[in-house]
């Protein structure tokens, strides 16, 4: 393939039982750019309505499914396959976090297959034998066992991630309140409670300007939000009577 | 609080519709080592069936639910709120992904949320503006919306993965080959091999074996797998008729 996805793996569940899960892994797949996806022997056939349900469409728009009577088969033009399992096998094969595991699948000229077993075992023993390495999650040992969608989401997202794109957004880049317009807006915070009889006794005034100081700084101001705290102040000072001191 | 799970986050489902979402994100949470889980106004009330019969046990063993009628009573013990959403929001603070929203709840001090919208349109901008920072994974522009449950869980496994916390299982420590042994299997498969009529023409010999053995030391030998593989070249030779050669 010299497509951009040259390097994507398929996602390849063998034996899955429920359309449910089928179509909600195809579903977080295309939320992290993944659209192989591979059933081996799928218990219900397919077509399966209960997995068109719960893909949210993206059966339709995007993850394209093969199914396929034997493993063998669907690793046809696979050169690197890992095996997901919660449980240690005994065997003699690497066994790695999601992030190792991206980047060996990330390798330049590798076609790579993820596989995850059906709902009642995992994968058998035979299908852990032909992975290159086994991909195991930090789980909770008491309580191991992952839904199979969501075993494919932590693998998806995790794929994503490490493909150090952008996060979709970026903050809002409003421009930041100049120091000085901050400085003004702390003075004119002050006067107004120098006025309310808030400094007391006066010789505390100092610390107890500094301190609001201190913690109204680390907000981070916008110059818009600092005009709107600016308003606030304004409106709290007429509405206990400055409006007569100043309009007087 | 001064549990061993002091700095463990809550889990904040704001209004929720679906049982059968709220029982699978209580499943992953506890999968990844998480157990406070928090309802903001769930739609169907609460307890409900659906959220036990996919919670998989985790409702009964593990996670605590409490339900509250309004976000900020929800958040009553909290010092960092994170809010998770795919939307740009246009408001004025962080947008991280996974990795860094950990850090920061992992901050010695911190009693975290992490605040997740309901199914049908996420976050509200109030819900969303009460949050010291967004959350957000990097999703496919072209189809950004995950299932609540999933979402849960890529935040739970980011949670686990950055602990630092070791895999549930390691490779299987079975002891190496020597070097020596690996070699003397080298001989004793070449050696076969020459019976067999396999180096021809005679010059290509060293070409030939150096090729075998350039592949076969790639594959990380146990001593137990050496002797297996010593056993299968033995059983090969014998086959061929070299049992007459060796035994008489």
């Amino acid at each position: 393939m010299t497509t951009p996805f040259q390097s994507m793996p398929a996602i390849v569940l063998v034996a899955p039982q429920l359309g449910e899960n089928i179509g909600s892994a195809a579903r977080v797949m295309l939320n992290f750019g993944l659209t192989d996806l591979r059933l081996v022997a799928p218990r219900d056939g397919w077509p399966n309505p209960a997995a068109d349900a719960l893909s949210a469409g993206a059966l339709d728009n995007g993850v394209t499914v093969q199914t396929f009577p034997a493993l063998a088969e669907a690793l046809e033009d696979r050169t690197h396959v890992v095996a997901t399992t919660a449980r240690a096998r005994g065997m003699q094969k690497p066994v790695m976090g999601p992030a190792d595991t991206t980047n060996a699948l990330r390798t330049p000229g590798v076609a790579g297959a993820v596989l995850f077993g059906g709902e009642k075992s995992g994968l058998s023993n035979e299908d852990v034998a032909v992975a290159d390495n086994i991909l195991t999650y930090p789980v909770n040992p008491a309580f191991s066992s992952l839904n199979l969608a969501q075993a494919v989401g932590v693998f998806s997202a995790a794929w994503q991630a490490n493909a150090g794109l952008p996060a979709v957004f970026e903050a809002s880049n409003e421009p930041p309140a100049s120091r000085a317009d901050l400085i003004r807006m702390f003075e004119h915070f002050e006067t107004e409670l120098e006025r309310a009889g808030f400094f007391y006794p006066p010789e505390k005034t100092p610390l107890m300007r500094n301190n609001l100081r201190n913690a109204l700084v680390r907000a981070n101001w916008s110059e818009q939000e600092v005009r709107t705290f600016r308003g606030a102040i304004k409106a709290l000072a007429l509405g206990r009577g400055a409006a007569r001191i100043t309009r007087d």
